[in-house]
């Protein structure tokens, strides 16, 4: 069985996208259903999907467990995995875990850019670590089945929570900083210290984590994936989090960058003079170019089992293992 | 004018207590409104505050300057302050420090034990400081004219403060470390930067915060502050920040303590074996022993006016540049 899986997207979501998904071959997506938004607004979004979900039956369905992705597949369906790029709907609240846990969520990033309550983020000087609510948190999410998620984090709180969780963690979607040094890229030492725990790295087609940018070929991504592959010894730690943002207005990533926490405005990845979303590579535009990436590792020299492992066998394993069933 | 300040309580406040501060001579009391509550649980507690100042018009009224403290001491009555010890009400939402100051806030601690979203509390293992978000809220706390009161905060983080902010800082409830070591109190380092800086220490009588504990006598207390007024250079810095939390149930130290941060139980400065809020000295019992301060530093061998300064006219004048007007 080969399961096609990308473990991060934030997309404009609409019948467009899920039809894309489903031509694209993709039998599950973990979606970002929050970034800066309190409990409250956080399940106003989830009130959205659950009308997507009644309005697409044909298309998507919801995943709790690894099983529904297979159920999925069975029905020609792409699973939905929600997930928060940062824990502002837990608030400050532990007990929020468990609920959120109840309604769906099954990833959590501790951070996003900057400090949280739980850990440090990779935008920010200091980088302490992770914190006294951090440490609580991670062992809840241990006990729930929830997948801790460092991909906006700094060195340390990476380091520590891979130390300080029982589970392995993900790094749903970056790139290795010896290609292309961004802050939001990882070091030699976290992949290596990812894959040693059984971690996972979903690479990343948002440009500003590829060399050349919106420029970056096809071959050249296929490419460092290889040597990540040599790096942290195999492919089996190795996954797709594209972190496609498709159809959205500048005003969102505006939302992701500087949620409310500043009133000046802060550029992020971006400058003032490239404020906006970055234009897609021209080989993965939308979720119907997920082929593309199967045509390029092929020609990079991939075995078929490692090709599948990357596109979403590794996840599938990944997520049956995190979730618990 | 000899005007007559406590710089922190958080009492379970009660038309009892109103008239012990009346009777205390007391002419201005900061108080806490929140600590881990969110916005609109904070509202609630102002709402109560709300009720008490319509209930008690003889005893209380709203101090939104300093001048509003002139007219309470005219008028026999004490003036309230608004302060929070964490920045909790504020959310993740600098847009809030603006509203809350409209409301009457006026001192915030930009942390309590905990990391917080703009900085790290004492009980954290790494002291990373000012975070980016903290950093900004600075800003606008300076330009509203609010205090950025560190008490509870960790070291790098009170200096970061001090520097940072373009005017003086408080720590309205703390003692020094050489006096007595508690993770609460702070270094010598700390308190001359604060006093350099023009800052204010509010001397707690909060039986964690002394020598001896609950048998702290009142003429140790007053020989800790002359020491302490030799370090920092004179008095013109120091206060009084009683932090009195009278005739609360245990449930509430629990609460100041835990939050919703952990799923067990953190015991903060007491133990399992002294969990519950600790006895008061007994020359300082409530709010009607606080002339028993003015003897004791009388005795002490400081002059008139530095006890004047200490007890009151040191917090109004502070209050007055701060608040702006």
């Amino acid at each position: 069985m080969a399961y096609k899986i990308d473990g991060l997207q934030y997309a404009n979501w609409s019948g467009k996208i899920f039809e894309q998904m489903q031509h694209g071959g993709l039998d599950c997506v973990h979606v970002t259903i929050a970034y800066h938004e309190n409990f409250r607004e956080a399940v106003l979004n989830l009130e959205k999907w659950n009308s997507w979900f009644e309005r697409y039956p044909d298309r998507i369905m919801q995943a709790h467990y690894a099983e529904d992705i297979a159920e999925a597949k069975r029905n020609g369906k792409t699973a939905i995995i929600f997930g928060f790029q940062t824990p502002a709907p837990i608030e400050d609240d532990i007990g929020l875990v468990e609920i959120w846990h109840r309604l769906g969520m099954r990833i959590m990033q501790l951070t996003y850019n900057n400090q949280s309550l739980l850990a440090t983020g990779c935008y920010e000087i200091e980088d302490s670590g992770i914190t006294r609510m951090g440490r609580e948190v991670i062992a809840e999410m241990n006990r729930l089945g929830l997948i801790i998620d460092m991909s906006h984090s700094s060195q340390n709180s990476t380091l520590q929570a891979i130390e300080y969780s029982t589970k392995p963690i993900a790094i749903t979607h970056a790139n290795p900083n010896f290609w292309h040094q961004a802050k939001r890229n990882k070091s030699d030492i976290v992949l290596k210290s990812l894959s040693h725990s059984g971690g996972m790295l979903g690479f990343s087609i948002y440009p500003h984590h590829l060399k050349n940018a919106s420029n970056c070929s096809l071959q050249e991504f296929c490419d460092m994936i290889a040597k990540t592959a040599d790096l942290m010894g195999d492919t089996s730690s190795l996954g797709i989090g594209s972190d496609l943002c498709q159809d959205h207005p500048d005003s969102i990533v505006e939302w992701m960058r500087n949620g409310r926490w500043t009133k000046t405005l802060d550029y992020g990845e971006g400058s003032s003079q490239n404020a906006g979303f970055p234009e897609q590579p021209d080989w993965f535009m939308n979720n119907s170019d997920f082929p593309n990436l199967e045509k390029g590792l092929l020609k990079t020299g991939f075995s078929q089992t490692e090709i599948d492992g990357i596109l979403g066998n590794n996840w599938y394993e990944f997520f049956k293992t995190s979730f618990g069933r």
